[in-house]
């Protein structure tokens, strides 16, 4: 509480010209925080017009970060309020930089013409992404004000499946003919081009929509105004299709390192365009699936941690805590197997979980370098030999460290025989080997198998280690100290 | 080796533009494989020609992964000697592409004539990648080579330090005076245009090189030609500064949606601008970094898994892992002070494995939500008063259930009395509940603390969960069992 007063305070010793040049540059969480405790302070004084000043002077995706906050901490009827003093232009980009959550929840709060506005001046991909959210009947409401052809585009691109290059595309490009010249080619970008969410790659197009090369406004600017289109595009370009997936989409732009690509169908005609800020939060999003399949937590929804509820928590955790569990059990079942030797050498049974847990960690440290190679495209099934001659040498390195190490802790602070102190370390040698091979081979293998070897990672990796930390623990101290 | 046979017989089936047309399709991977393989068998029988023919239809990032295939699976040299039938231009692009240690390698086996051309003709940030990589000898002869003004740049941006902004942008950039008219920036971008990395947003600099504004190309193109610069500029722009950490930089281009954005230093005077195909390495890069920190292994070089040594890769793993087994020493201590207590009751040991791994894996998924939210900007310190609420219900629901499914596979499947099953059940539920609440808050606190909340994931929280489990179990089976 202190701490919030006293950013209020600071609030008014700066101008707001300060706070916002501030913004541009660095520590932008205090900044937002003060910024935020300014606009919800004015906004419960009532002192609207105070609002809209400072509003008016901020970019749009600020203006969205402030708006998010007021929703999250506050109430979303104050964050519509403020929606509602935007100008109608600005209020269009701040409604395409909110979470789909809150966009959602904005349009349940507005009236119907300002829904229409909306929909109507947002990017294409951005409208699609919304009305996929909405319930049935507000996309129905929608969809009647709007004209017959584009409602039959927006239904196209409705019932295109999740995650495949048709739902991350816009309509919104230009296309050009190659007999046009490329002052032609200007003329027409100078007239047409101002709705288009990126017109710096067009597209050439013959009859039938089919797609024959690109060009980008770059080459058009710097190109003589006389020659045709059709001699400065490139034919030989990169596509994707409408129902690839869009982890493939996602690669094709980081190795080509393309600002837009277009999307085309099985007769190659020209769907749409798919441009790399998509692709950023796409990135982001694949990786968070690889985080969360690493933990053994199950694809939720794209919802945000605080905004889901227990039970989805629950949901997507639960399953593979028992399937964990279940494996846990087989672990205690092979040690009841050794119960009459682990009572009568208790001591052991101190050092079954460092046993385990190295292989856990140990494995783990292979497999996320592997899921990780793999996924950034480092490496392939192919080079699991590779692969596996190195985990093994490694795994010899770090083993022997690891057992030397432990040997002398047992015997020296621990006090126990040599004998004990050996037959740990042994059994942590090679537990280490196969947990290395195993964390590196495993992932691997499940691509190859067309699994998603982020499955198997640390909980995975961990569960087959213990057993077979148990079972050679076990059966090496039987054997070694003759019980 | 039999699939191998196969891919070249059905190369031979196939005509090169269909290869060619299947690559920019789909399944890179095999074709991929199958061109590898033409390409390869071709230099060996020496029909360099064919290979020229091949090469000179193909994009330059798909050329430079087939010469990167050809430097792992063959030789550096039969991978220069590919490079050298290039046409020059197209050599240019595809050393761009290259991973630095090939750069690195491509440099040491060609002329320093091809080198000054190379180095000549590259983006300035690419020649500065390089630069940094390569031994100072040979930095030192292409500085030679170089004018001084240039040469000054050069080192100047050498002295960058990693990581920051500064290495990320590039200077070649189209600068723009507010005085100008459209119509005269237009003619200016046509005539200076060619050699830039970008130019679809220019920058607006007074006297003293001081950015004052920007415009992209679009709005260029789209303006009337009569206006001034001043006139369709934005002065309201983002700018990041030269020494800001270049994951707040890729945050900015995440919340922006930017193409390219001005680096200023302090004095708001424009040295550069980065462009968003770096900043799409730059997140992959800081993923990585958080998949390995999360999986205790220590920050390595950039180098690719299977380009590192064994030792490196030893070096890099085997920290964490001496500090891990010492917490799990102190796990068996503490499992040693209840020697006597399982002694007598040995069933209780066959338990642990159970109560430890379900502590670890619950813990693990709640700090993996956590340290990823905190990522994504989902989340900061601030909120763990309501992640721990949430974690507390979640912990509570998820531990009641797995308790439940515990107790009665404890009875019924291994016929236990119901103390023992009792005991366990209520030492799970006691455990998952730590374990979600400090996988829930550990990553927090880290942030708030300053330390990579990345470290606070499945090792360092199974580790704690770990000696919970054993002391909470260990305590739970004397009191109720009264031994």
């Amino acid at each position: 509480m202190e701490k919030e007063n006293k950013a209020i305070e600071m609030n008014e010793n700066l101008s707001l010209e300060q706070i916002l040049n501030e913004i541009s540059e660095n520590d932008f969480d205090d900044i937002f925080d003060d910024l935020f405790e300014q606009i919800s302070t004015l906004i419960e004084q009532k002192k609207y017009k105070q609002v809209r000043e400072i509003l008016i002077e901020m970019n749009s995706a600020d203006i969205a970060e402030i708006m998010e906050e007021i929703i999250d901490e506050i109430d979303i009827e104050k964050a519509i309020l403020m929606f509602r003093m935007l100008p109608k232009d600005v209020s269009v980009e701040v409604f395409a930089y909110l979470p789909t959550t809150d966009q959602v929840n904005v349009i349940s709060g507005i009236s119907q013409m300002e829904v229409n506005y909306i929909m109507d001046e947002l990017a294409f991909d951005d409208m699609i992404d919304v009305l996929e959210e909405l319930p049935a009947n507000i996309v129905d409401k929608i969809l009647e004000q709007t004209p017959k052809n584009e409602r039959k585009l927006i239904n196209t691109f409705l019932n295109y499946p999740d995650n495949c290059a048709g739902t991350l595309m816009t309509p919104d490009y230009i296309s050009l003919r190659k007999e046009m010249t490329v002052g032609e080619a200007l003329a027409y970008i100078k007239k047409e081009g101002m709705d288009s969410e990126t017109i710096y790659t067009c597209y050439v197009k013959e009859a039938g929509r089919k797609l024959i090369g690109i060009v980008s406004l770059r080459t058009l600017v710097i190109a003589d105004d006389n020659l045709s289109v059709g001699e400065v595009m490139e034919d030989d370009f990169v596509s994707v299709n409408v129902y690839d997936d869009q982890e493939e989409v996602s690669d094709v732009f980081k190795k080509y390192d393309f600002l837009a690509i277009p999307v085309v169908d099985k007769e190659d005609r020209l769907v749409g365009i798919i441009t790399v800020d998509d692709i950023i939060d796409v990135i982001e999003e694949e990786n968070t699936e690889d985080f969360e399949r690493m933990a053994g937590i199950m694809d939720g929804t794209d919802t945000e941690y605080l905004d889901m509820s227990v039970l989805s928590h629950v949901k997507t955790r639960l399953p593979w805590l028992i399937f964990l569990s279940v494996s846990l059990m087989v672990t205690g079942a092979i040690i009841a197997q050794f119960e009459d030797m682990l009572s009568s050498v208790i001591v052991l049974v101190a050092y079954l979980p460092l046993l385990m847990g190295t292989g856990g960690n140990t494995g783990s440290q292979a497999a996320t370098l592997i899921i990780r190679g793999m996924a950034v495209g480092d490496m392939e099934p192919a080079d699991a030999l590779k692969v596996l001659w190195k985990e093994l040498r490694i795994a010899a390195t770090v083993g022997l460290v690891l057992s030397v190490f432990n040997f002398a802790k047992i015997m020296i602070i621990d006090g126990e025989s040599a004998l004990i102190a050996f037959t740990v370390s042994l059994a942590m040698l090679l537990v280490v080997i196969f947990a290395k091979v195993l964390g590196g081979l495993l992932p691997m293998a499940a691509k190859k198998l067309g699994i998603d070897p982020a499955l198997m990672a640390t909980p995975m990796i961990s569960s087959i280690t213990d057993m077979v930390s148990a079972t050679t623990y076990c059966m090496l101290a039987s054997l070694i100290l003759g019980i």
